[in-house]
């Protein structure tokens, strides 16, 4: 007979978690608790939006519900700034419809409305003594990705593990930016596990659901600021976008959403347990809003504030007005980029972007279509051999795939014993569509692959910019994905927006009309086990949308073009 | 008895070089050779400029002379648009002058003057038939550092190896937007082999001489320039800078010399035997000139173009002249970073910094001294972290050496037979100040390795942004290298310029004051095996120069600041 010495065994992680809950959930105040009788009343087809759950809630009061849904962020800093509303009644208006956000679509990791209240008090007194803003975010409530440090709470991205990092000791660079410009933090909003999967589902704060059809996705890795944008429990949230992250929420949830070309926005100072030094594909910062108006008031303000000084690696270029208004009454060349056989595109998708197209040629603009090759598919070499490496998006996705998965990682998921979450166990991926671009096995010489990993994407990158100027193009418009929000850890690979993450071109996401099982009845199946099939009931009414893109660093076009796109879709 | 069967042996490099310059000497027309006589009368002591070389040589005309010497860039520019003077006047004087030089201290490595004046006749044609010229740059000659590839024309960089790849088939894409822009072509410019020393030296193309005196190096890798420059056989050149390589020549040969932060002037399409995928220091490309006028030009007239339509990896901010003008009338707040202990300062060095910072001070700038540490001489901890890290600047050189050695590197020297130049042969490196930031041996997994390069470089690159911040300071103002121009592969390691390649900060060299062996008539010994001595009649006359700092992408605060610093320090 053995004596068996067991150690104590390490908490268990259900443990922490349950811990983590019961501490966010005592910081949501009785008054702002969903009654039980409200929440049986909710629709069963859950259409939040449809049904207007918050409003009937009856948590907030009619100056609050006011607050939340009638104006722009550029408007409520006019009221702030003008001293007309107080920042005290704005941010208490947005915490008590985050706080409804958070009890209907899990859309929050942590909250802190205590110290956003007592913030709000600090600039409202700033003004009223001073008689000047701190800044032009002044008393604005802004929200954040979970993983953006701010001091004093934690940053746990969603992995078990990383709670026992404590709070964050600094501020993120652009957390610092934000305060110093006047903002209000009062939450940070969900992500799925990892940060690379569309369903913001993890074991510490649950699934964001979609507030458009609860049985959907809403999208990640931001997908918890979709999904509060959309309640309108934010009017302004910060995301980032490596893959898609900031415009999948934003197609998903029906908002718009920017991902700026990388260092624009300042990054640094976030949590993501990627090891940052190896080149890649580059995150970027970027905000999700209801109008382009307030992605140009976060982009510009941002912009114009200096990043340099907040984080060594932001370049320093201001947001530049000249070139943006040079396009404001212009005629645009459009490219549009249709779909790629390799990732068909779902009805209701193919419909939104027809019908952008043939509004836009209504309107006079110039529309070339640049017809997408497939190297899975095509048998016959293209005509213009430049349009068709550029169109070729499953050989830009396995080449941003390889990018993703070529060197070593860190399992941060098993670190605290919980397991992966649906979405992250499925690994969707693009190799479905063929091989690595670059061939390896164990003893390839890591300096050998990350010198030709490098000359296939600038031989990528040149291929998009010589089709740009080529084709005189303005801006590329293009699907935002295959397929609208779907069902739970359907949502597989992102091919139509990690492509731009690869050429680190700046993208916008409008949303343009609805999915309709009326219009589009007939289901597709998608057989390539990875990507979701069309199903016409269950994505009944979920939003579309389409994509503008414009070349690196031309983050100013790509806005003011997406405000003529906007525009003109909508006079059809 | 044994048959040894010999293959045909690889043509002897010696017969590769011979052919070479055979058909170089001979693009040379016989009316623009110096003479016998005249070669014989050119002083002992080398010193070419204050013999007034050029103009003895009788080659050019008078009005020759007065094109090439009496003008900047801008202006030669709009005598040009005006049709005031012709470019063929302008192409034939350069190229005689650039012929000349050439004669005098082997600057040039290829030169197509035919193909020059074809292109000048071109232009001038252009413009009496459309009335308008072709680009801003419209008939002004360029030259370029041999890197630059130029279509039809051979790229060697000074390896014989390199010769076998035959004329480049395409323009480098700053070669092309400089054709765009109108400027005419005419010569490339000697590099040492590897172009990683200080003395522009290779099998192919020889030595350049400093034209101050032959005996002194003219500085690498763009000594062709700096010489060329500094006989004024070409207004407007351009180089490329890694970790001083368009500052050492300039600040040897008494030129204007500017690197650009990376990305801004487009450097794509160049040939240099690196491995360019790995990350590392990033080089830039930039120009040297007689003016900072003429810097400017050139940086704002690039950077208006588009690089983007170029060059893929290029940034698209345009030349900012709000940012820039702001600083106009401005008085400066100057970080002074001295000498640092590892790297001591020559005399005449240390003058020119001090009459500087005397001239600024006297002016009304607010001085900072920015005392130097030490890591091999310090013993007990700074009282600022952040200035004691910054102002390491034997740890920053480690780090950057680090980075240029940590890969695999391919040997393009004996790829041909030919030997090892005498400066390359001597290895300079930092190493002895220290070992390595990051440890590695045979066993570094190179993912780690990467990771760890990347974080000690942020950290370095914070402590410089948190310099600039906490002092409030506009600009650094500093030694461009502990020497001016040594004699032949004496130059070393060039420690000053590296760590702004090191933290990708745009530096600008003013030429400012000369060796004087009667003002510092004191030999200092250097023994640290690596570093020249100072040896006061050898550099006698030699120029001084300073070099002006800012923050990452402001190369406009740079060139602005520079040009009040420039102003300020003559009217001493």
């Amino acid at each position: 007979m053995t004596m068996t010495i067991l150690e104590t065994p390490p908490q268990d992680w259900r443990a922490i978690v349950a811990h983590k809950r019961k501490q966010l959930d005592a910081q949501i105040p009785p008054a702002w608790r969903l009654s039980e009788h409200f929440q049986a009343s909710l629709p069963a087809n859950g259409h939040l939006l449809a049904f207007n759950a918050v409003s009937k809630s009856n948590i907030l009061t009619p100056e609050e519900l006011d607050l939340t849904e009638n104006y722009t962020a550029g408007q409520l800093l006019q009221r702030l700034a003008w001293g007309d509303i107080s920042s005290e009644a704005v941010t208490t208006a947005f915490c008590k419809r985050a706080a409804v956000a958070q009890q209907l679509t899990s859309c929050l990791t942590e909250h802190f409305f205590d110290r956003a209240l007592e913030r709000a008090r600090y600039l409202d007194d700033y003004l009223r003594r001073e008689g000047r803003v701190v800044g032009p975010l002044h008393g604005l409530p802004v929200s954040l990705k979970d993983s953006f440090r701010v001091k004093g709470v934690d940053t746990s991205v969603g992995y078990v593990s990383f709670l026992s990092h404590g709070p964050a000791k600094t501020n993120a660079a652009l957390v610092q930016m934000l305060l110093d410009l006047g903002a209000v933090l009062y939450v940070k909003t969900n992500v799925p596990q990892t940060m690379m999967t569309g369903d913001s589902d993890n074991n510490i704060y649950g699934r964001t659901l979609n507030p458009h059809n609860t049985h959907l996705t809403a999208g990640g890795s931001t997908g918890g600021e979709g999904a509060l944008v959309a309640l309108r429990g934010s009017i302004l949230g910060v995301g980032t976008d490596i893959a898609g992250s900031i415009r999948i929420p934003a197609l998903c949830c029906g908002v718009y959403g920017f991902k700026p070309t990388t260092t624009r926005i300042p990054f640094g100072g976030q949590s993501s347990g990627a090891m940052e030094g190896l080149p890649g594909i580059v995150p970027s910062a970027g905000p999700l809003a209801h109008s382009l108006d307030d992605l140009e008031l976060f982009t510009a303000t941002v912009l114009d504030a200096s990043p340099w000084r907040y984080d060594s690696a932001a370049t320093t270029a201001p947001w530049s007005t000249t070139k943006q208004h040079q396009h404001q009454q212009q005629l645009l060349t459009i490219g549009v980029l249709g779909e790629c056989k390799d990732f068909p595109l779902h009805p209701p998708v193919q419909r939104a972007l027809d019908n952008a197209v043939a509004a836009l040629r209504k309107k006079g603009h110039r529309i070339i279509h640049l017809t997408p090759t497939s190297t899975t598919t095509t048998k016959t070499p293209s005509s213009s051999t430049t349009l068709a490496l550029a169109t070729d998006l499953a050989h830009a996705n396995r080449l941003a795939f390889q990018y993703f998965t070529y060197g070593p990682g860190t399992d941060h998921i098993s670190a605290s014993g919980e397991p992966p979450v649906p979405s992250v166990a499925q690994a969707a991926s693009p190799m479905f569509t063929g091989p690595f671009p670059i061939p390896m096995d164990a003893q390839t010489d890591p300096f050998t692959l990350i010198d030709a990993l490098h000359s296939a994407r600038q031989e990528y990158s040149d291929a998009w910019r010589d089709t740009f100027i080529e084709n005189h193009l303005d801006i590329v418009l293009a699907p935002g994905a295959q397929n609208t929000a779907v069902e739970w850890d359907t949502f597989g690979w992102p091919p139509y927006t990690l492509v731009w993450n690869l050429v680190d071109y700046p993208a916008c996401i409008i949303p343009y009309g609805v999915a309709s099982k009326d219009l589009d009845p007939e289901p597709m199946v998608v057989e390539d086990g990875v990507q979701p099939s069309y199903h016409p009931e269950a994505v009944d009414g979920a939003p579309c949308a389409i994509q503008v893109i414009a070349p690196r660093f031309q983050d100013e076009l790509c806005l003011a073009a997406a405000g003529i796109v906007d525009r003109d879709i909508r006079s059809y």
